[in-house]
């Protein structure tokens, strides 16, 4: 029979098992950080309704969205009307309109799912990627003190992550947009274009920023001609307002001294000390964020605080968590006004960065020791030994099957499984079992009794 | 603007934090025993290329695939050629043919992820749901005695997950089909037809099984007139062969002693005494299993040891974990020849029915304590509260907005949250904390220091 060729889909990441046990360890260390600063799980289906998913105006993630259809559905010639979630937003926002009854306010849950996006198949652009999201939904209203937890469990996660120092940035679009109608320019949709540019100084630079702030673009095939964002007097105003230096004492002191009076202004300073209060009282190491007024987020949805993070080693990685404040998580579903705060990781591409870096290690396997086969007329004591040592906790894997010492060592080495246990028909008589150390290369005789609490100790080294 | 109603396609089990805490900490539970016994896990992509996932055969599940097509490539009328894996069997084949030589065989992985099926909606028929798998993939051969681990894997899984008593049937399809090779059934669609009339014993009675081994069926529009499949003599003696009494050990003596020559059968025999070796080794309690020849498994994807796992108390779930013995896993994308053994939990639908059952208790939040606000000027010493808590590795959530006890009492209630802590100025002044336990309706005053202990100990005791 012609064979089919075994491969993936392109834009998927997929794992060798020692790879997969130290991407599971990362998911579990977002996890539970998530859960100690006390977030609930949450897990949608993967397809949704897709005249529930989509809107209307369909922006540039929806187009890119992966529709869904039954086979027996295609066959009478239907239309689909299933797709897959490319964000856990859009799904958050259903879920909490949907059991809006059943849940607590604030309702502070986390998810750990994959999502799809019909991307091109280019590096680092992915088709299907986990994204670990934290999100606090109040009804009706929601304290800015709460915008100040979040850059602080980011810290706790990266910290926990062990990939070196980190900073997050923080920064809040009423300051902007305060700054901007103080200055005259009364058109939103101008203000968010300017917020847009502004946000790409840290890649792009001064200058060039300066450069498109203040050009007038002439009339192309598909759009008009359109003046300039601001003037000169302007973009040099707004490009000193966001490099405000100084901690984030500093920097909220020198916007209150700023005497803007403008109401939207007033509001950021408020909101911005709020957070400032928290993460300190948090005890957020002051190395691990800062103030960083440019920040603005590409998205409009966002309309207060703004977090991005970057690992100081690596600023080419990008942000690698980022996130904000919404005013109005679910009106697409439902009258109450749910206004919200969150952030996401990009596990799957934090991953194969954190590889291409070299700050995965060469992970073990998650099985910490195979119990060899000497001889099968053993095979009663080694799987009564193997039953000794997972009552003990530690993860084995028993030889069942003909094969020399030496095959089975291979094996392990193979397999990154650290340690294999030998116990011989001499090795029997005398009470004992050979314990090797493959990483070591050493050797050791134990009591039976023994062999659980040494592995147990290696083990808690790490 | 006209909202959307929030709603989820038919066939998907969305949950509340607290039941989604529960279904989590079933999860946890499946795999962390998976990884006891010594596999490793593995992840695929949900999105397959659907030339790869679809044979030209196309069975029943086949049949109930969802394919998937990007925005753009509809647009650009494409057929789809990706679709959602509807099992983790064939993404294992796919993946072990494709890494192969990376692979340490034998290869034991374990995969817990969500599958689809475009199943009709009705109940207990889900389109999504959770496989918790386990297979051990040989390279050319593969010792039954390590298909005598896998009971003893399920034996822990359902121990732990602590939903009363249970039963695993162990059979051998070689033991049927010997005696109807030594019978003289020699059509071997035959065979399977009587295999998968006989698997039906427990559900449908011996009279209706009988029955319908020994009818003629008459022509019909769709299919032609087919003879008895068994003649009244033969159907007896499977019958009575199949419901042969006793012990393991007993029925591996009663089989032997049959004197069947038959080189199937003689195998059939052979390897289901491994399997009892193996699984009285590693001592699952003989409560625990039986040996039931009449059990075959619908599929003839099977070719030797079948295993099916009953709750004794709800024998109306039918089997929650089943699997088996088959030749060759990946014969559709390699010459490699890989036998393998594995067995499958359907999470989602297991889950929902032992909460209809009853057998999942009212969960909790995954958050131990709420630590409330008495009044917003105590913020920071709440927040440094819960700063030390979370450092003791309690998951703790602050109340961050203003609002009376009453009602923060009334939301840790909802949410499921056990504990409050308040230190309000007074609690303050003395330097202690009141800690209320919700559930017991009793508070004590404990000085900060001892409030990670006593919540630690109320953890532990679960």
């Amino acid at each position: 029979m012609a064979k089919t060729q075994p491969r993936t889909m392109p834009g998927v990441m997929e794992l060798l098992p020692r790879q997969q046990v130290a991407f599971q360890r990362m998911l579990a260390t977002i996890q539970s950080t998530y859960e100690r600063f006390g977030f609930v799980p949450v897990e949608t289906p993967a397809i949704e309704l897709s005249s529930v998913l989509l809107t209307k105006t369909g922006g540039e993630t929806e187009r890119q969205v992966y529709f869904v259809q039954s086979a027996g559905s295609r066959a009478q010639g239907y239309e689909p009307d299933l797709a897959l979630r490319f964000d856990l937003t859009v799904p958050l926002a259903r879920y909490v309109a949907q059991h809006e009854h059943e849940l607590a306010f604030p309702f502070r849950r986390y998810q750990i799912q994959r999502v799809y996006r019909g991307e091109s198949a280019q590096k680092g652009r992915y088709r299907e990627f986990y994204k670990c999201d934290i999100d606090v939904i109040g009804k009706d209203k929601l304290d800015p003190a709460i915008d100040g937890e979040i850059p602080v469990v980011i810290g706790h996660v990266f910290r926990a992550l062990d990939v070196g120092d980190f900073t997050i940035s923080i920064s809040n679009r009423k300051l902007l947009l305060g700054l901007l109608e103080s200055l005259g320019v009364s058109d939103a949709e101008r203000r968010a274009l300017v917020l847009r540019e502004v946000d790409k100084l840290d890649k792009r630079g001064r200058d060039a920023v300066r450069e498109s702030l203040t050009r007038e673009l002439a009339a192309t095939e598909t759009a008009p001609a359109r003046p300039a964002l601001l003037d000169a007097a302007a973009a040099d105003r707004v490009l000193a307002f966001v490099e405000t230096p100084g901690s984030p004492a500093e920097v909220i002191r020198a916007l209150e001294a700023m005497g803007i009076a403008h109401e939207t202004f007033a509001q950021g300073v408020a909101e911005l000390r709020a957070v400032v209060e928290t993460v300190d009282a948090l005890g957020l190491p002051a190395k691990h964020y800062r103030l960083n007024l440019a920040i603005a987020r590409g998205l409009d949805y966002y309309t207060g605080t703004v977090y991005e993070t970057f690992l100081d080693a690596h600023p080419g990685i990008g942000s690698v968590c980022s996130g904000g404040r919404y005013d109005d998580l679910a009106g697409h579903y439902t009258n109450s006004k749910l206004p919200g705060v969150g952030i996401s990781i990009g596990a799957t591409r934090l991953f194969y960065q954190l590889l291409e870096a070299g700050l995965v290690k060469e992970p073990l396997s998650s099985v910490t020791v195979l119990v060899a086969e000497f001889d099968a007329a053993q095979r009663a004591d080694n799987l009564a030994l193997a039953s000794n040592l997972r009552d003990g906790g530690i993860n084995t894997e028993v030889h069942l099957q003909g094969a020399g010492l030496k095959k089975q060592f291979a094996y392990a080495n193979k397999a990154g499984i650290p340690f294999v246990a030998i116990q011989g028909p001499d090795e029997k008589a005398r009470g004992v079992v050979q314990l090797k150390d493959l990483a070591a290369g050493t050797q050791q005789e134990l009591a039976p009794e023994a062999l659980v609490a040494t592995l147990r100790e290696w083990l808690a080294r790490g």
